[in-house]
């Protein structure tokens, strides 16, 4: 077990939601635990219990009883922070888990810190840092695709493949010393070629993993719509209708903010959230005006994807025009012509046919709202949805691996410079430096805590 | 197990709070349980394993993993509905509880109804009815007092003082009904005398546990007190001395309505709801007024207990004249001197000593604030704080209560009149009705699905 800094006392938290509800489950977990079990179950003798055994009876504090409850043993290192750890499953009142929290705490347990049973399960060697990440984005998950990233991420997808592009690196890096320790000899241990080959792969990976960002950041947080147009475009009628097939239920979606964002929509599994729809239902705030685009710039600039929908039988110059002036901002935008079922889809595509990639839609009448709806993915994960097990989600790998990347550059730099071998060491260094931090090889605790606090109370 | 209209289907409910949190737990309940979890839990042979045993692995839907979760095994009858059982223990992800839910619907569990594990729990013979009633009182439980109290209920307490009565109102009832069959015979296998004795024993006991409702009623449901008086009276100075010293958590209190009951103390245990404390802090709405109380009567009406707060350096007799109008109201009031530190406690004794039970107090100062609580107390209980086993917190067993006490009476009548045995056993059918209600002996489908529907889901 880990021990430092007195990281292996007893740490007691409420594991489940807070309120009202059948059952609430408080766990602890310390070298402590089952001895304070003793005293606040004395129905049976937990220390003495098998692992993975349930146990039913009245916890106690003194000769007040407490609650019936049935207790989980399980027992160091089988346990999820791999200490002993006793989970107290009660009756699901706030007042009964904090008599239940006291007694443990009166016992010699202390409250555990956001995220701190997962961080002894990294500490105890339970979880790679990117498995232990992992556990909170399940807990966040709220889409097929953010679940299935973190679950694959959980189960060492993801840090498996980091994992062996640093011990390449290692290798790399040990032929590198082996060559200091020579270097009077000028003896090259390590192929100059396979260096090159080496580097290019790794190079190859990093980039690979960092485009994968774009995705990942998709499937985590959810890709902004803004939906803009003329009064008469038909946003609204859009709007229901893509609400009418795809809404989400958004009430746990963490960190939705019900001012700006209001509707939630789930595309194959990737959640867009569709920005200041009160506007559009209030039909007062129209962004792009006569007058031109720049007025409401910024909302727009805001987004991660921008439906600009016309009517087809809008001016065909006019539209052109407000396209263009789109494209100059560097929007991520779809042009959607709407209406079609007024005018027909032929005529209607031969009228825009000089604009690109227009899509011909009725939001009233429904058609090719299917096409629409691809084409919003394909606009954030440019055709290529397949969730694979490398994909980054996390902000914090993704600039470790930009570190990953500059150091790559370095070397490469360094080697067709043929820089010496000490210099070459020194990116080497930080080149598995950042690996490192990523799966957790290399840490501070500053790092950790701060990764740490961000967990649900009780993880 | 009890079987009738399907009722050992298998069910299937999340049991903790919903929410993002470490973990959830989800319910699974019934002749189905394991088998459900042998094809989503293929890691482990659920139906192979043994009772009260911990699981770890992953659950799937299919191919598709939907989390790693821990699954506890709870065999027929040592469960809490005494059915074959399965608690799996999740990421607390809304999502992924959604997933599983959906997985156990998919392989033949329903969707459980609010309070049906308990209602299994009681049809299956585990907890009588005021048993699995206590079950919600305790969940709901806010107090030291009403989680006693319900804790009590739990551990039968309670019913097993009904159970009790009842037989011996069966025993009574026996021998009655043989006397019917010798009636010609005009033999009295019942000792008149006997009878009396029995029924006076009976009447005494329902009476005292009609009477414990009160303070019962006080324990589950908290006590609302409004404070009364005059603009200088120092009320806010009297709200802001209780609330620094006993002020209760008041965010888990079921049913507190935020636009009326401002603050929540919390004395020996009783909850008192401070009503309409934002009229104090705002010093706008003066209840007692110049002209006297009867505008703010219906006010005072809704609280249980009035705290009628006035200065000391008052004029004696418009306090007296005001508290034989509380008096002429029939409130249940506390008449509250107030800035004793500014006239000396003997000299403010003296001058209201022509008006009983008097508090004389200093909010400012904190003097005998104490007493002022202990008499807050006293109004409610009537010095009969001790919490026993026998008090009724249920409105539903107070009214089978009453009942039960009417029936004592028209039988007590019936042997005054010596009215024919037939018609006395119609009187103790109706008293052995109720007290059998009250405990489940005797049940109609109908009133327990109103019992359990009052329940959490899950539970």
């Amino acid at each position: 077990m880990y021990q430092q800094n007195g990281w292996n006392d007893t740490i007691v938290a409420p594991a489940t939601a807070q309120g009202v509800s059948a059952i609430s489950v408080i766990r602890l977990s310390g070298s402590l635990a089952f001895l304070i079990m003793d005293r606040l179950f004395p129905a049976k003798k937990i220390s003495g219990q098998n692992t993975h055994t349930l146990h039913v009876g009245f916890l106690k504090d003194g000769d007040r009883v407490i609650d019936e409850v049935v207790v989980s043993v399980f027992r160091s290192p089988r346990s999820y922070t791999g200490e002993d750890m006793a989970e107290i499953s009660c009756h699901g009142s706030p007042y009964i888990v904090q008599q239940i929290l006291d007694a443990c705490i009166n016992h010699g347990a202390r409250i555990a810190k956001p995220g701190e049973f997962t961080q002894r399960a990294f500490l105890n060697g339970k979880l790679d840092l990117t498995q232990a990440e992992a556990v909170a984005d399940l807990i966040a998950s709220n889409s097929a695709a953010s679940h299935k990233t973190a679950l694959n991420a959980i189960r060492g997808g993801f840090s498996k493949k980091l994992k062996e592009l640093r011990e390449d690196m290692i290798r790399f890096s040990a032929l590198n010393e082996l060559e200091l320790d020579f270097s009077q000899e000028d003896i090259e241990f390590a192929d100059r070629k396979q260096f090159y080959s080496l580097i290019s792969e790794l190079r190859q990976t990093v980039d690979q993993l960092l485009s994968s960002f774009k995705i990942g950041n998709a499937i985590r947080n959810g890709v902004s719509v803004a939906i803009i147009g003329k009064p008469n475009a038909g946003k609204s009628t859009l709007l229901n209708t893509l609400l009418n097939e795809d809404r989400a239920i958004v009430s746990d979606i963490p960190g939705t903010t019900r001012d700006t964002i209001e509707e939630v929509i789930n595309i194959d599994g990737i959640l867009f959230r569709l920005i200041d729809t009160a506007g559009i239902r209030k039909h007062t705030s129209d962004v792009i005006e006569a007058a031109g685009v720049e007025r409401s710039l910024e909302k727009m600039k805001k987004a991660d994807l921008v439906l600009f929908l016309f009517d087809v039988s809008d001016a065909k110059d006019e539209i052109a025009r407000l396209i263009s002036e789109l494209q100059k901002e560097q929007l991520n935008f779809l042009p959607v012509a709407n209406k079609i079922d007024q005018v027909g889809e032929l005529s209607a595509r031969k009228n825009f046919s000089d604009i690109e990639k227009v899509i011909f839609v009725s939001a009233k009448a429904q058609l090719h709202t299917d096409i629409l709806r691809e084409r919003m993915v394909d606009a954030v994960v440019e055709g290529k949805l397949q969730v694979e097990d490398t994909v980054i989600t996390n902000a914090r790998h993704y600039h470790a691996l930009k570190q990953v990347q500059q150091s790559l550059s370095d070397i490469r730099k360094g080697l067709d410079e043929k820089v010496p071998g000490d210099l070459l060491a020194s990116d080497i260094r930080r080149c598995l430096y950042y690996l490192g931090e990523i799966t957790g090889q290399v840490t501070n605790e500053e790092q950790l805590d701060y990764i740490f606090s961000k967990f649900c109370i009780g993880k």
